[in-house]
């Protein structure tokens, strides 16, 4: 039974003041129950209980700390079919797709859980005395990685659950020892008060202290500003427009202690196609690129929004019609919300009247709530030259750029901002190594013939880019090297055995890998 | 002879403006020659040079940057005797310590060449494919770490050569692959254009692209805020005041792309005695921390600058004699310029006109240029309510802060601000945990039994600290962790093995340790 209210600590929100309702994007309708916005008292006593928090839970075990997340997990999988059944109605997403971003929200969880488990993450490095060190002695000195301090965790919008309330940066954050008070969307509240509850519940049955995570419902620029100009608060993660993300940076950087802000913000993900690639197999490159644009309602980061694609050649029109051809065969779909939306709508129309853009395909539809496909087409120099073209269209909008030759494919990728993604279509015998240079300089992740949709939460995988793609290009939301994102690194120096963390006494009771005197243990 | 002209890339300034001398700080006088101010043209071509530098730069094996580094540092060994004979006339720093600094500049430099040579730093991180996975087949994943870019790095007053043109900053950017342009400081221009010269000789002589070091002389705010706002700087080095360093990380905030600031700024290294240990041995300690505070005129960040005392037991009035008296006798000595000079007799003129400082110690003196320690004593209630107290004087004057129980140690230690250092002297049968666990939410490094100048130069060091001790708690200025200042990951997806760099090819030319899926290669 949903309640609309704020979850402090142990405790719920007492608050009166509706703050608005969750609205089905499929009909305009207003769905039950009505938010009702943390008060001020309630905002500052959250705070303040996660940074009397952050004292003892970042010094839990990783086990215990693994216990907490893996219980987290099992609270969801619990509460799937309240996910199932509420998650379509606030985000028009299918029931599916619910339960497949709650799989991966869990996955996460117990991922990070076997990160800190294993615990081997902490970067532990020993450096033993050596009192016949001329001319002075050499110190011990051991250095392990930390938490932060108190994270503020804002959702997105276009993942209700992997990036929201319990998603990649919930997750990062509790396992590297940092409380997390995660700011609600406005969009779907009550998939955050669903999964809120799982994660209030997990604190409680796992005995961690009261603070540890705690969702806060209001008017999303008040509670937010509140959390990040917070001095409890040691580090912003957030996904969402560049708009929303400056302004959060800009926050955070005028506060008295300024705070790292992990922003994930816009990018257009490029798409270099090789004329050997299109000479090889246009029909399949052009059914998968069709594939990438039009999934999700093209509502991903990673949604390729602009393709280079070679103006003449064997298989050049035959790519460009087939992947026009398919794309308008994919119905439009109900988008996230009416301002996704609205926001969707107006960037394919201030495109086409951009000069020298053809519309290709422009599915226009007046069904509410609803993103059709649109393929548009310039040329690379219009492109350089023209910095409105380069504006992400979130939904399943593309633009093609044609180039006639190396020199130019080269310019235009010279020519991007930071992205999070970069993909090249080429044959093996291509020398790939120039635009391989430039992409990645200019991205997180460069793919070779695949597709940017699809982002593994793994070891190896980089989502995050020079800025404006995110705020801050030396980081990943997704995959377990975003925990570093919330650390430090301590370094102890001559201590007695029994005062170091476990992670650095010479028992190495936790039997994990470090860095001995320069070299593995 | 030096001519007081910048380096752009492989050539000297030709500008005509002088912007001013080095002025010996024992007598005032003007050191020749006079410094010329890059002109604006040549701080933009220095910038470019940098950026296009950094496409080849950041491309170099580790091998090639070792010999680079190495070659730098051969340069200045051979340059030592004069650096020996231009230091102390521009520093007031012995002749010694010119010696020894460059020792460490030097090891400093070679350190970072054993780390890039060796290869592993990069954090290599192979996931291979799975096309059997269900439901979707997994993808060929693999991630290292590069350079984030050209590098803006500004001279220390403190340390003219570890903390200078080819100090930390520098060292760590090269080995990461960042270009560097520094720039100079006014106090020290003629070490900067030595040191300068070993570089920039280096880098002609190991063919490394031109651009990839500038030093640029000048109005230090002017040229400053033309390097901190070029769009081809990535990051910037800093140490220096905390006025300084903010105003940095200001600039760097409000630019189009904000980049990150590195900046050291101030810090009190609070001392934390226990009455064990006064019981133990108070003359000792006496004699230690009396050293520690009076080294080198107390011109280090990591200075102690306030010690939290027993009031009353067994060696705690000892402690005080003795600490009064043995630095009594420290005779003063020519700090590093006018500037510090006068901002060290304001700060221990102020803290006198607090209420509730005894003044235990002033040796107050008309010599030119001279600072002499001194030493004040408050309370533990005075010193938590006053924040003028807990202002970083820099010099050898320190505050003995009295508290009367645990209660009030602990509360002593909760009221500090972010510190590089944190020390505690007690007994191994002393409880310390509680203040532990605060020392090391507040400070960088947590020290038992030493005292916190001297920072090794190793692979567990942390030289950094919560602000506003530095801009960025995440980060150290101090040994091989602080190559990960200047890098950001990038993933590779499914790539051919021949466009992969060598660091994630499946044969590992370089024998570097890896990750592979999940576990050590």
């Amino acid at each position: 039974m949903l309640t609309g209210k704020s979850f402090i600590g142990n405790s719920r929100g007492t608050g009166t003041a509706v703050s608005g309702s969750a609205i089905n994007p499929a009909n305009g309708e207003k769905l039950s129950p009505e938010t009702i916005a943390a008060t001020d008292a309630e905002v500052r006593y959250a705070l303040e209980l996660a940074d009397s928090a952050f004292h003892a839970y970042r010094k839990k075990s990783g086990s215990e700390k693994a216990v907490f997340l893996r219980t987290i997990a099992a609270n969801i999988e619990a509460l799937i079919d309240d996910i199932a059944a509420r998650g379509p109605l606030e985000t028009g997403l299918p029931e599916a797709r619910m339960r497949g971003e709650s799989g991966r929200t869990m996955g996460q969880l117990r991922l990070f859980a076997d990160l800190v488990e294993e615990g081997s993450w902490v970067d532990a490095r020993i450096e033993t005395a050596d009192a016949d060190r001329a001319p002075i002695p050499k110190v011990d000195l051991r250095s392990m990685l930390t938490g932060l301090g108190p994270v503020g965790v804002f959702c997105a919008s276009n993942f209700p659950l992997a990036y929201s309330v319990a998603g990649g940066d919930t997750a990062s954050a509790l396992a590297a020892g940092c409380p997390v008070v995660v700011v609600a969307h406005s969009s779907h509240p009550g998939l955050a008060e669903i999964v809120a509850g799982a994660i209030q519940s997990a604190a409680q049955e796992t005995g961690m202290p009261e603070g540890v995570f705690s969702l806060l419902f209001g008017g999303g620029r008040t509670i937010g500003k509140s959390v990040v100009t917070a001095p409890e608060i040691k580090a912003i993660g957030f996904t969402g427009s560049y708009a929303g993300g400056r302004a959060l940076m800009d926050l955070a950087a005028a506060r008295p202690e300024p705070i790292p802000v992990y922003a994930e913000m816009s990018a257009i993900n490029p798409v270099a196609i090789f004329p050997s690639a299109l000479k090889n197999d246009s029909e399949s490159l052009a059914t998968a690129a069709s594939g990438s644009l039009t999934m999700g309602v093209g509502q991903f980061c990673t949604n390729p929004g602009v393709f280079f694609i070679p103006a003449t050649g064997e298989g050049a029109e035959q790519f460009t019609e087939t992947f026009t051809k398919l794309t308008s065969e994919v119905a439009g779909a109900t988008m996230l919300n009416a301002g996704i939306c609205s926001a969707y709508a107006n960037a394919t129309t201030s495109i086409q009247a951009q000069p020298n853009v053809e519309t290709l395909l422009d599915v226009t539809t007046d069904d509410f709530g609803v993103g059709a496909p649109s393929i548009f087409r310039t040329t690379a120099t219009e492109f350089i030259n023209n910095a409105a073209l380069t504006e992400e269209m979130f939904g399943p909008a593309t633009l093609l750029v044609t180039y006639q030759n190396t020199e130019e494919l080269l310019a235009l990728a010279e020519s991007i901002d930071g992205q999070l993604t970069t993909s090249i279509h080429a044959q093996p015998e291509d020398d790939i190594s120039d635009i391989v240079e430039i992409f990645d300089r200019k991205s997180g992740r460069v793919i070779f013939n695949q597709f940017p949709t699809g982002v593994e939460v793994c070891s190896s995988m980089v989502h995050g880019g020079p800025f404006p793609s995110t705020s801050d290009g030396r980081s990943t939301s997704v995959g377990t090297m975003a925990i570093f994102r919330y650390t430090r690194a301590v370094s102890y120096q001559n201590f007695p055995q029994q005062n170091l963390p476990v992670e650095l006494q010479d028992a190495n009771p936790l039997n994990i890998k470090r860095m001995l005197d320069d070299k593995p243990e």
